[in-house]
């Protein structure tokens, strides 16, 4: 099924908004979604409004997101029970207001759940001039490194940086599987590489329900262990769970840096642009190849399907999100 | 060789003045590289004065170092090429000073060259009640994922949490191993582990030698290359030039957030106690071990070491060291 943006963004809308939200909060999240799919990133863009429409049939309506704390450098938000595609964004867009007054901001968000692609929000920033980070705690399904039992999120991790050519876009999740892929996984019948999982024995496995019931293992050993924990923690300076048993109650974390602070107007990006292209005029691993730059592949895809007009969507997801939307 | 801590601390003082540095800072470094030694930390503590002393016979005498532009959140510290041992304590007091009074701080520092451990920089302020980020850039040893050209230093990223017990700090590196390591494989005459560097013509390589000649490998495939080109673009934003070819001209960056900007006091130093005590009292993947915090065995490490009242050191190393402090 091939739809154009604004079929696809029209189709998200009305699944979102009979599934309880409003209007506003539709659209945002149904922006951040077909971006996604524009992006090449299939699992987290469309399908999300299924899965979406299912965590709003168990909660009760959300309430705006409003500023709780605001001091001339900081801000915490109360998400007020409001998906995270919608809080962040808020947040995000309060993060830039604040470091274009003061030149840094740190964000904090809490009552809120879910989260997009962190790469939406720091690109945002980076395309305003703004060096931004950002990370978010999420359901516990990660083992930390020498434990077996689920305590942490998939927790990632961005960091942009505005450049004269694109962004650089660097996101990252801390776990070695995601939950996506192991529940892809059991659909296709197919066992999971080695060292991604635990049972809930705590022994190593590769059979997906295993996982599914045990934890996903860390990403990267104990350093990226580490990374994880640190995620966790920054989502409990946002006022989150130490740890999260259901879908609620994410702590959404933000530092957004105007870099004038630290050279002259517009230096900045275009040191960051004669860096991508000393990068990427390096000797490649692979005769032929490229070094490529982290996010330069999404943003080529997002580039070219904006040019085709087009994004895809599997026929049975397509049938679905238009059985939702009272089509 | 053992050695008490005022025994230690005097010959590495003793060294690195004879060496051309000022009382003051030979006396900040040897505190810095002394404390490496107690947690545990053989090769980046005393036999460091003994590189340090080789760079310094090539270099011009410091200036002091000096901040060059500030506003309420921010600070911009020129290095006057001093050791960034010294830089780095610098600017992390500079930065919790401002975040004392604003709550945020982001901090950056160039011309400098060297960075110790940087857990030593975020613990400090951590044991203030701060959150502290810390990363620096560092001579070009390691290739971006993909690449085969040395273009990233082994770019530390650090970050700490207080606790109402001790901090949690994590203190990773982003490449796969350290030039440390290499040069002391290549000593006793041991190959490299696979995957770790390439030689000069871009081919794997497990020999020491073809490795220092060619590039180390990032650690964690394309997501710790990814962190490790952000650590690049954060020295770039501090100053640095865009890859370092000899020991000059880091750049160190520095975020301070106080954690009663998003919560009442004393609340997130309990928070992350509690979050401490559940992560270590889950179930280990060893039958009988525990979980482990990050930074804790450093931490453990330095309390014994501070009962016993003692160090060691190697005694090769500390003939180096009375030779050059004209004991």
């Amino acid at each position: 099924m091939q739809l154009t943006i604004a079929e696809a963004t029209g189709l998200a809308v009305r699944g979102l908004t009979r599934a309880g939200m409003s209007a506003e909060n539709a659209r945002i999240t149904a922006d951040h979604l077909v971006d996604a799919a524009l992006c090449g990133h299939e699992f987290s863009s469309l399908p999300r409004v299924l899965a979406l429409a299912e965590a709003l049939r168990g909660k009760a309506p959300a309430r705006p997101t409003c500023v709780v704390r605001e001091n001339h450098c900081s801000a915490l938000l109360d998400g007020g029970d409001n998906v995270a595609y919608v809080v962040s964004l808020h947040a995000i867009d309060k993060a830039i207001d604040i470091a274009r007054k003061n030149g840094v901001a740190v964000v904090c968000a809490n009552n809120t759940w879910f989260s997009g692609r962190l790469a939406y929000y720091v690109e945002r920033a980076a395309r305003q001039g703004f060096i931004a980070m950002h990370t978010t705690n999420t359901t516990a399904r990660v083992a930390p490194f020498g434990g077996v039992d689920r305590l942490m999120g998939t927790n990632p991790f961005a960091i942009a940086f505005p450049s004269d050519e694109d962004p650089i876009i660097i996101d990252i999740g801390t776990s070695a599987t995601t939950w996506g892929d192991v529940v892809l996984a059991r659909t296709k019948g197919e066992p999971l590489a080695e060292g991604l999982a635990v049972n809930p024995a705590g022994h190593p496995t590769r059979d997906p329900q295993e996982a599914l019931d045990g934890a996903i293992l860390p990403w990267g050993g104990p350093r990226g262990s580490g990374l994880a924990l640190a995620v966790q923690l920054l989502g409990i300076l946002a006022g989150s769970e130490l740890v999260i048993d259901d879908i609620s109650n994410y702590g959404l974390f933000f530092v957004v840096i105007d870099p004038k602070l630290f050279m002259p107007s517009d230096q900045f990006p275009a040191r960051v642009a004669a860096f991508r292209q000393f990068v990427t005029s390096n000797r490649a691993q692979t005769h032929g190849g490229t070094v490529r730059m982290p996010g330069d592949s999404s943003q080529q895809k997002r580039r070219d399907n904006i040019a085709k007009g087009v994004i895809s969507l599997d026929d049975a997801v397509y049938a679905r999100l238009r059985e939702l939307g009272g089509d």
